[in-house]
């Protein structure tokens, strides 16, 4: 095994955070101290993990030449903020925010999409998470590639509240309750009612009409996916706390039967396909996405209209598999390149 | 004027009959006698118009020889098992259920879309509305075909739970007041939990893995729009309750910019394009649906990667703009036709 290195989580109390500690709690990563760091008001906080608890320092006077990596696991304000000091300080640095995602020089990393693009060597890098949709995308995706080349990609995204973190599941359990109640709601984090209710735009709209989200994730895809296929996607909020559940269509080049997709995905690592005779026959947001880890992709058909046309669902835990656990599994192969 | 005549709602009791009562109320259709039937599980109910109260008859005893309108406002097992029998009858049927959408010899047909498909004399015709999303789509997509061909219509269809009846909405609300404390639900009328959850499928798979649901709509587009496009259709149950949502792709043979769509869609009757820069600029199912009597049109855009592309959503009441609305507008004109 590499040698033992030191690491901070920053962020270590927003919902990403406090799954990267229960994945840690469990890894094989061989680390020897870890600090919890989060911003100023977060911190004296305390977090568990492996039955202890752990105080939360304030980032602000966080020193980063203490820790050899810091998964960074809250907003792109933080990793603004820190991720270039830690960097500087010799740090390897995972972004799970969408602060580098963008930046041409920092690799965006799904590790079982386009694990070559990582450093060799971990000191002062930086390496960014894609988004959960972008994640699951790519993974899905990246393996029918390999049968035929991909044309065009048409995605309907579903986020949940949990894309808006713990204060936008709080949210919708509030505004459900009260509404249920036939009291009246003010919306706070969204920007309208969410409960029993779907808003179909997700941040602000640009001048293109696309929205922030639509417009970074198709961006994101262009980044992870060789040959780059054009990608049209459209977000859309949904009343539901945790899953991304996103509606494909996939415009090959070839005719790729369903067949062969199926073997292709139930191949690819970290995907699962949901088989029609079991169950429901397809993967929903409350039965596979929360605390699964894996990329669930069902109702996988041949386009009424195109036998070069593919359709399928995917639904992904946003919070655990769409970041949390690539985070660390970026940290195993970063930190074991190093050897 | 037209001779008045006398109708009867069948299905009265049901979301979209209630509706139909509620229109009847003002509108201006020269009808005389009005009586309600259902299921007789449903006999002996009462039924509110304009201020009295009626009692709803038993559809099985009913007799079609006094009325010449019949409103079907119920399931297809009432409309399969009674409309052939109005017809028989004399009467003028109208039927909102699925039944006869698919029928050959029945004319599928929104008022704003292809009148002139309705027959000239009403008597012992069965028209069918067809169902409110593809209704929605229509009346979006027929006055951008004046302008371009359309090629090829992608769209993702949200449900809500009130696509399923009275039923639908009283299980979406007990299971998310049950799971809200902490109980535990039993499904009934949706496949699974529907409540902060959402099922990727409505309706059961077709051996070409798409659901009857998707299939349907793809077929009644096939019927209301000439030329006729590749209709490919996603059907998902969100946990809404009222107000259908479809995320639209459209590929047109030539280039249709987003300010001529936009003045199109503006002239058409029936249709309201959501101003970006008023209010949250898009329509929602809880602001723009319940009881706004319009197909919303929101987020026109042009796709990101294909000038011949236009991405854009709509959101319609299922139960009054998408049902009963037509259903009274079909039976004016119906009515009218014979004088």
């Amino acid at each position: 095994m590499a040698a033992t290195f030191d690491l901070v989580v920053i962020g270590g109390t927003s919902l990403i955070g406090e799954a990267m500690l229960e994945l840690l709690a469990e890894s094989e990563l061989p680390f020897g101290r870890l600090y919890v760091a989060d911003s100023s008001d977060k911190a004296g906080r305390k977090v568990e993990f492996r039955e202890r608890y752990l105080t939360v320092e304030s980032v602000d006077s966080f020193d980063f030449g203490k820790v050899q990596l810091a998964l960074f696991a809250g907003s792109e304000q933080l990793a603004d903020e820190h991720a270039p000091r830690a960097a500087a300080a010799g740090c390897a640095v995972i972004d799970t925010s969408a602060r580098f995602r963008e930046s041409a020089d920092v690799p965006l990393v799904v590790a079982e999409v386009n694990p070559e693009q990582l450093p060799a060597q971990p000191a002062g890098v930086i390496v960014a998470s894609p988004s959960p949709a972008a994640l699951a995308l790519a993974a899905a995706l990246r393996p029918l590639q390999q049968a035929a080349a991909i044309e065009r990609v048409d995605a309907m995204i579903c986020y949940p509240a949990s894309a808006a973190g713990r204060a936008g599941v709080e949210e919708l359990a509030s505004q459900a309750a009260q509404l249920l109640n036939a009291r009246s709601i003010t919306p706070r984090v969204f920007p309208g009612q969410l409960a029993f209710n779907l808003l179909p735009q997700v941040g602000k709209a640009l001048e293109s009409g696309a929205s922030i989200e639509e417009a970074r994730v198709a961006a994101e895809l262009g980044r992870l996916l060789r040959p780059v296929p054009a990608v049209s996607i459209s977000a859309l909020q949904v009343p539901v706390f945790y899953g991304i559940t996103a509606i494909v269509h996939v415009q090959t080049a070839a005719e790729l039967p369903v067949k062969r997709a199926q073997a292709l995905l139930s191949q690819a690592p970290g995907v699962t396909v949901a088989d029609p005779a079991e169950g429901a026959g397809y993967p929903t947001p409350v039965t596979d996405a929360a605390h699964h880890d894996k990329v669930f992709v069902g109702r996988l058909r041949t386009d009424a209209t195109s036998s070069k046309g593919l359709n399928f669902c995917i639904v992904v835990d946003n919070v655990r598999k769409g970041a949390a656990i690539n985070g660390i599994q970026l940290a195993e192969l970063l930190m074991s390149s190093s050897r």
